[in-house]
């Protein structure tokens, strides 16, 4: 099961050749995980950064650029997460408008302690929302 | 009558104190007067710039920071025109959340020609939406 | 006694209309703002808001923009302290390139406390420092 | 051979949690490449976009953190061509400081007609500065 949410690409997101710049898509990117740790995961940045002290560090990031986008464009982003460790999680985003895959992104973010600066294992309930949205596991032959 | 438009406070705007970068609410600002733009006067920024090749520069800014914004805060921001000259438009904006104001901007804004990157008188469409929005004349006494 | 930085206009800066987007001006203002706290008042801005707890928000900006900025070019940023107060600083800002004045801004900072959020008096380092560059007081006529 | 060339973590760059904010350093990554452009190969990207309307869109792009950068850190980027096509350029690109390496990046740029938003064969004066940089072949064995 993935989360999808929305982006419409800003007169702040677009250069002189009229498509996004690609550092902003990873703005839009980073807005997308906001929206899906406080809507599906049930966390806001703001209660797990400032209360429990716990960030999100991108440690690896993989992106094929398929199609540019400009000024306007709504578009779809998509996570879904692919594998869970005890303190990391690969994600898988596609960001799409108008039925165009625009970009495929592969994502590993880290549980982080903000005092210690190490990482943690997920918190119980970061745990649980996370499985929940995890391929089905395929089930062996019979 | 004013517009009223609706930002959130993300992670890419907040600085190492925790609170938003004066940078960042000038591109949630610039935001806003896209949805203005879109939502009020009927034409959007990309049909604007691309196909009529009108941009709207800001040539004059003033601000006061009241209160800080933090992550997460849901912010509105609203914008009513104040003046309005042959080729330009002085907005008044405000910034509140949580029924503090955050901030209050005067801006003035020109219509521009890119191709000659010259001021040009507005458009009618834009003219009349911009006139709606401008406060009532006083009336003279009896 | 004014200060000079300069700033280089980068593809991450300029808009569809192959100007600088107005809210990067002020990334470069305070880009200039730190190398004045480092290269001329002497307390770098890592130092001043980890170790002292000192940050220096802007409270009140007016901007007036002159000419545009295009990709490339090359600006020099002066900064003239104007005003200081026991916890304030008023600054003239000028932005120019070839000669031509792009930008002038008026930028109110104020000294806070990170912990307490709250205006305390400038260090003396600070206050010894932008007391250095202010405009001799006129002398009383004879 | 490789091209370097240096960035400042400014207060622009840094999140809340006291590092920099990733989509910032692709930003800096971008104006390495401009640098690398002009001072290595010989063309500067504003005459390359609106004298020559080439672009170099960012296709593909793999990137690993392995230290995070804080406020005020300098950073040394280089980037070294590892793979020239008719069309595309494959770069190795290494931010570090303090002789630390913070991330290593795979882009794939694209040399890109902005006319007709179509690749197109690399210009003679930059295949043969790209050229340069690739490394030397392996010789055969005798």
């Amino acid at each position: 099961m993935s989360f999808t949410t929305r982006a419409q690409v800003r007169f702040a997101d677009v250069d002189p050749a009229g498509i996004v710049f690609y550092p902003r898509y990873f703005e839009m990117l980073n807005c997308a995980v906001e929206d899906w740790f406080e809507q599906d995961l049930g966390v806001d940045f703001k209660t797990m950064h400032l209360e429990h002290h716990i960030g999100v560090p991108t440690v690896r990031l993989e992106t094929e650029f398929l199609a540019p986008s400009s000024l306007g464009d709504r578009l779809d982003i998509t996570i879904a997460p692919r594998q869970l460790g005890r303190t990391s999680c690969a994600l898988s985003i596609e960001f799409a408008g108008n039925g165009v895959t625009r970009l495929r992104a592969q994502v590993v973010l880290v549980c982080m302690d903000l005092h210690s600066k190490r990482p943690i294992a997920w918190p119980e309930t970061l745990r649980t929302g996370i499985e929940r949205g995890l391929p089905a596991p395929i089930a062996p032959a019979a």
